[in-house]
């Protein structure tokens, strides 16, 4: 525990009002979107950078962690203070700037929901890219942090590719500028697509400027169904190869169908391999020509139906399977464990045939859909965490998924990021010369390891 | 100098036959296409990692600095070896490993020439999109070094786009890899787009996988002259905010089309305010609805001729101008300083106003031509270096073109990099907060500062 004194001097630092020690705040700021729970001692509410500077200060003198937060949508722990310490409350800073509809920029504090800037954007006829699953809670400065991705990255990319440039109060106190406002710009190291998805480890995002993109006139969706698995991963190369960037291009496996299914009695055939959901956008009449091809390629690869929605309410329809695919596995068992197993695009079938290996050999579910066109699946595994032996199944489970995606040539996460939950799989991947210098950047930002300690196996 | 005790350990390690001493090879390697020359004392040509690890732990030993070089095309001095020690030549390390037909991606050492790389892609219907004006004859290590960017980058983006994952031997020694070879991964921090960019001074960079895209079925380029110089920027601001993302947006202004004029008398009205060069690409029915639109935003800004190429023969006429607007510009001094100021796209007029206000006040021409479309100018000043006066002048007038471009929220280089040419400008720029962590950085990497030293003003 911290003693008073330093709580009555921190009050002096950021202002009484913005500390709190209450047990009852603690507890509520203690978990995230992952199963894990670690308590802070002392919460505070950030309102600008400059208080954050002086808090970090404060707590260099006094070695005390301070580990940001926004919504605590996360899903691998990275807004968990597993040292205790003070947790940083972002979503006080809420404000949006400005939208530049020349530039198509927009400029705002971190706590700011993601889905406000898209739809402040959209009154001027923009919109910001990147739709992670949690864009109606997340801040922008989490989903910066963390990377976010989302169901349109294959032709927007991810949260990245919008980060125009950034206000960052660095872990010894410094606010520090990173990134132009402009399209290009290569003046000084690139320090702000390092601080993305840094995972709150590097430093504290409290603004950022974004880039917008104008709203796409149209958009055609389209929904697939394949016999085999292997005909649908098929497809989505030819897609690729045929120069289409679909701005959807999900996969949703068997097991998922039937969860769905059994869930809202949708009338799909439940011998299915696996169902694409595309979709394309663009100048109108561009749209039409690409959602040919994308016919033309299905019906290639022996597809059982490809239904195009003629109206918005028909793409709500073909969208209900998708948008139902979590909740659907979720009420299959009591606990379901959600992860982002990412292979370079070819190896799309070996990695569901070796998660189907898996859960056989197990006995345990695994459904998996995701984002097809990226590589980038969820394998959501269907469990009861309260039974042990189910428990320690599981970890044995997580633990053969990612070596057989490393194995492939893939990522352990595409979007979800390291945190804490995939902490001890990191050196499966990383080498640990690469492994090496991440440390050495880790302490050339923060020296005396203040900011958001015990994350991405560090220490 | 170094002791020939030195050298002799030298070529025990990496192999007699790597390195020279002799001065014809020195002076070979001591300039790049600035205008600066510096000698180095010793020539290594790399033939691998592994090599090149040896190499910097007895560098770290005997502290002498190693600088790596690929072509010598830089326009901002990042080859040149300003304390000495090691060149490390990398153009022999050229081999192209593989091409991925259905991940898009291709493996190639730093050395290889990039044009070689795109000629293999579009063997495969494919091709690879960034394209700075040196693709002939620069090497990709270089252009990542650098982030190079060129004529396509508002559609296509940069270098950094494109890299996919990296090796790099760090100035400590060991060998690293950044990045994974699928479209998303956010495992461990983004070290990978740190690297691009970095001018040489974090690691050498020895191999990379690039990501491919399938090769657009069909352009349309569009010539489209104005009498004024701010319908031409105007063009330029609605062409985006109609969705359309082109391919190339080029910008020559009216004292380029008149060097132009004097050079290849094309016959364009000498009066011309401006003359935009426009291409976009994609689907055969998509690129003329794009085409289309193009030509009524051009109309509603009052072109006084907008061309639609018919074939490629009138493509190429209509490139010829943008082709030649250096080469024009060169012929008429004896030196020409091409820098690359960049701006937000909506301060293109103001800045290129600045632009003719600064060269009136020194009584100096400058051409000024670029990608409209980023805001990537460039500004061209046409002298004689010789003249110690004009010399003079020169530095005052590219400090005033700097300081207006920072003022209008624009940033010192947009692809050419800061090496020495714009180092004494970096903090024009850059906050010493954000230089703080930059130095931090490089120390993290390099402690005993052997690569690459004298850069971007850290020492």
């Amino acid at each position: 525990m911290i003693a008073d004194k330093k709580i009555n001097k921190l009050k002096e630092i950021v202002g009484g009002d913005a500390v709190s020690t209450a047990v009852e705040d603690r507890i509520a700021y203690s978990y995230d979107s992952t199963r894990l729970e670690y308590l802070p001692d002392i919460i505070v509410k950030a309102k600008n950078a400059e208080q954050i500077s002086n808090l970090f200060k404060f707590a260099n003198e006094n070695n005390i962690p301070i580990t940001p937060r926004g919504s605590a949508t996360g899903l691998s722990g990275g807004c968990l203070a597993v040292n205790g310490g003070i947790l940083l409350v972002m979503v006080e800073m809420n404000k949006i700037f400005d939208i530049n509809t020349v530039d198509l920029l927009v400029d705002a504090e971190a706590g700011v929901i993601t889905e406000e800037i898209d739809k402040k954007a959209r009154k001027f006829n923009l919109f910001y890219p990147p739709d992670p699953g949690s864009i109606k809670s997340s801040t922008i400065g989490g989903n910066i942090a963390e990377n976010a991705g989302g169901l349109r990255g294959l032709k927007y990319g991810v949260t990245k590719d919008y980060v125009n440039s950034l206000e960052v109060v660095l872990p010894t106190g410094e606010i520090a500028q990173f990134g132009a406002k402009t399209v290009k710009g290569v003046t000084g190291y690139n320090l702000k697509d390092l601080m993305v998805g840094s995972e709150g480890t590097l430093g504290v995002i409290t603004r950022a400027t974004l880039n917008l993109l104008p709203l796409p006139q149209k958009r055609a969706s389209l929904l697939a169904l394949f016999d085999k698995l292997t005909d649908a991963a098929q497809t989505v190369v030819d897609i690729v190869s045929e120069g289409v960037i679909t701005s959807t291009l999900e996969i949703i496996d068997n097991v998922t169908i039937n969860a769905i299914e059994d869930y809202l009695d949708l009338g799909i055939d439940r011998n299915v391999g696996a169902m694409l959901l595309i979709e394309v956008d663009g100048q109108e009449g561009a749209v039409d020509i690409e959602a040919e091809i994308i016919k033309k390629v299905c019906n290639k690869n022996n597809t059982t139906s490809c239904k195009l929605a003629k109206s918005e309410s028909e793409r709500d329809s073909l969208w209900s399977a998708r948008r139902a695919a979590l909740s659907a596995l979720a009420r299959v068992k009591p606990s379901t464990i959600l992860e982002d197993a990412t292979i370079p695009r070819s190896k799309t079938v070996q990695l569901i045939k070796a998660i189907n290996r898996i859960a056989e050999k197990y006995d345990i579910r695994i459904g998996t859909f995701g984002h097809a066109g990226d590589g980038n699946l969820h394998p959501t595994i269907l469990t009861d965490l309260r039974i042990k032996e189910e428990a320690e199944k599981v970890e044995k489970v997580i633990e053969e998924i990612f070596k057989e995606t490393v194995k492939l040539g893939g990522t352990l996460s595409g979007e979800h990021g390291i945190g804490i939950s995939k902490a001890k799989y990191l050196q499966m991947e990383i080498s640990p010369e690469t492994f090496g210098i991440m440390k050495r950047v880790k302490k050339a930002f923060d020296p005396n390891n203040i900011l958001n300690p015990g994350k991405m196996s560090f220490d």
